[in-house]
């Protein structure tokens, strides 16, 4: 047995918050029959196990290509994978706008990341000391807030409307910081420009553009970037797609992409990337060797095989008609429950997997406040609001919910909804 | 175009050190015929294209297995595999020992993560704050003592015997870190117990076990790990297995084991392991859902079914009789053409991939010398004994090489060793 000896973990250790979502589920677990609005997985029905099958079969029929696949890769990710993933990027921008770019995005300042998540981790780092400030929406995505406090850093809530991050109100937090003598520790600007996670609004291209002269006209100290995380592009089910800010910053200066297909293919096979500026390529790859030395490379010849086939795109518009029948579920019902409910909005999303609903400021939707146990007893359980909001800037709304409409049936959302909108009007 | 703005990276990105592999490649491109003796890579020829295939279509057959495989997963891994994995792990233990032991290490204490690699840098990631120590053996596994420096802390040195760290040498450097009130910053001692990588020393049990009654011994201000990496255990090419570390510590109160199937079936489905301490498990999991949320759940299921067919140790055997055959080349070339030469020698490892070469000290084998130079003109590479010293304790040896042979043939590992020979001896 061991003496005195008690146990000090470090100090990122102790800033690594926890994953709200499992205390949820450990909530959830008194109520076998709840239904969830809350979890960030994808539709279980629509999982591509035939396409899946028939790559992996290519990538290991051919004794060579299979040998490729079972061995160490680069660091970087597979070559055929990039190439694909940026030309197509490319072309999407291409597509959502009428002017013509020439890019000069170069294929070594692409990188393959298990998940997207990895990819906004490596940049943290990479970027950041403990006390530098990242500028996000108010709210904003819960585990780039926590990669960001992991890190000793400290987010800034700006405010947002239906589009997204208000320039206006960007511009004067920078000035707010600027004035505190802060400016120098402004390293991001952070921005889910295609429907939001939590917010579910869409950035409309000419703000990305007014984001991106924002951030390079205040890179006065040190350059400031904008992290674009695209990770729900592809799933648009209204409207026509819009141009990355990586249009507006062909050489990407000041711009990083994050994209993924663990939400338009499968997150079990778990390959996202990032383009990154070229002076990044070095030191995040050198994280990045730290961190894992590469993404499994199987995974990654499955998905270049996938894309080589062209059936990433034919699977992308079977999920759009599965997941838009759900967002309209999950709109209506709460059209017909709570329209007449006094300061309760949300947004009418057109893609994503999100729902953002605001409530009657006497509501707090909190861990352990009554509200959600009360939830989770009738039968349904979201993600407080509260998990989405910034370390400082704009305030927490207490009075806020994370919906999502991934995982259920539309006939199990109109349900949820109900139960919730029932919670919410018997709240006194 | 932007204004000023130079780019500053993080403090950690500074300290992450660049991988030497990466510059030795460059180096060799200058001569497309070169015989790599530097590569940690494993053998392309018998990577196991037909077991997984086979694995990969079980997997995918059955919607229902396949959905689970494609779909996320936990943070902690699959659950069959950590099974799998722990069950073999004991079982191997209690197969080299007649001592009986019953273990009380429980599935949560185990972790999956891509290559053991991730591991090693989560746990540093975990217990270590900047300034902290690590002792470990001199020579040390390179890549670790570069995340030790990313997270800005010091890997300590500790002399060596042909049978890996001196218990002795262990003691005294702990007292020495004692003296100079740095006992406080001790945080583990790494060890690579099985055909040390880069030293290939063998650790016998009766020395772990030593190793662990320091560390325990020494906790007096705070625990002190022993993290056991056991990369290699399974490529064993003589003798009898020995019992870890683990074995005497059943619940892991001290003793942290990693290990992976990248060097035992394949480097691109690229799954390893932890085992961990109860009090690390919350923590570390944090850190990991920050860095990943889990690893890529379709290369676990893969995995986990190629254990379940009992075709992992039957490929293992395979493997054994390949790397046999080229430890022998490697051991004997050596032998028949510098076992005359004065100061200059080498360890007979029983196992793994690496050879340890010391030379007169007259020869300065690094990196921007004229001798790694002249090698590389004559046609061979190795990596510079340099990296893998720790940055106090120890002193560094710059007339020591690492040899590797998992990638070339028995023939031009060889002709390989005769080049680098003929240099040794012509060397002034």
């Amino acid at each position: 047995m061991t003496n005195a000896s008690q146990t000090k973990v470090s100090q990122r250790a102790l800033q690594a918050a926890g994953q709200p979502i499992s205390r949820l589920m450990g909530m959830a677990l008194s109520n076998p029959n709840i239904i969830s609005l809350a979890a960030g997985f994808v539709d279980n029905e629509s999982l591509p196990t035939e396409i899946t099958k028939e790559a992996a079969n290519e990538v290991l029929a051919n004794d060579n290509h299979s040998k490729v696949a079972l061995q160490y890769g680069s660091n970087h990710g597979d070559h055929e994978l990039r190439e694909r993933i940026l030309l197509h990027a490319m072309e999407m921008n291409q597509a959502a706008t009428s002017e013509i770019t020439s890019y000069n995005t170069k294929l070594d300042q692409v990188f393959i990341t298990p998940g997207s998540n990895q990819l906004l981790f490596l940049l943290a780092d990479t970027i950041l000391d403990p006390g530098d400030i990242v500028l996000c929406a108010s709210p904003s995505y819960f585990v780039f807030i926590g990669a960001v406090k992991n890190i000793g850093g400290q987010t800034y809530g700006v405010a947002t409307d239906e589009q997204g991050i208000v320039p206006e109100a960007l511009e004067a937090a920078l000035q707010q910081l600027d004035n505190n003598g802060r400016l120098s520790k402004v390293k991001a600007i952070y921005t889910v420009p295609y429907f939001d996670n939590p917010g579910g609004t869409t950035l409309p291209a000419y703000r990305g553009k007014q984001i991106l002269d924002i951030a390079r006209r205040w890179s006065r100290e040190q350059k400031i970037y904008v992290i674009s995380d695209e990770a729900y592009r592809m799933l648009r089910y209204q409207g026509d797609d819009t141009p990355s800010i990586h249009h507006w910053d062909p050489s990407l200066e000041h711009t990083i992409v994050a994209g993924t297909f663990s939400k338009s293919f499968s997150p079990g096979i778990r390959v996202g990337w990032g383009f990154i500026p070229t002076e990044l390529v070095g030191p995040l790859g050198d994280q990045k060797s730290n961190v894992d030395f590469g993404a499994p490379l199987l995974a990654q010849r499955i998905m270049a095989t996938v894309l080589r086939n062209q059936q990433w795109l034919e699977h992308v518009e079977k999920l759009r008609s599965v997941y838009n029948e759900r967002r309209n579920a999950m709109l209506q019902t709460l059209t017909a429950n709570l329209s007449d409910v006094e300061n309760c909005h949300w947004h009418e999303t057109n893609g994503g997997l999100c729902v953002w609903l605001t409530l009657p400021q006497h509501i707090d939707t909190g861990m352990d406040g009554q509200f959600l146990k009360n939830a989770v007893d009738a039968g349904v359980i979201y993600v407080p609001g509260a998990y989405c909001f910034a370390s400082e800037g704009e305030l927490a709304n207490h009075s806020t919910i994370r919906l999502t409409f991934g995982v259920q049936s539309a006939e199990r959302i109109e349900q949820g909804v109900r139960i919730l909108s029932e919670q919410i009007k018997a709240w006194q």
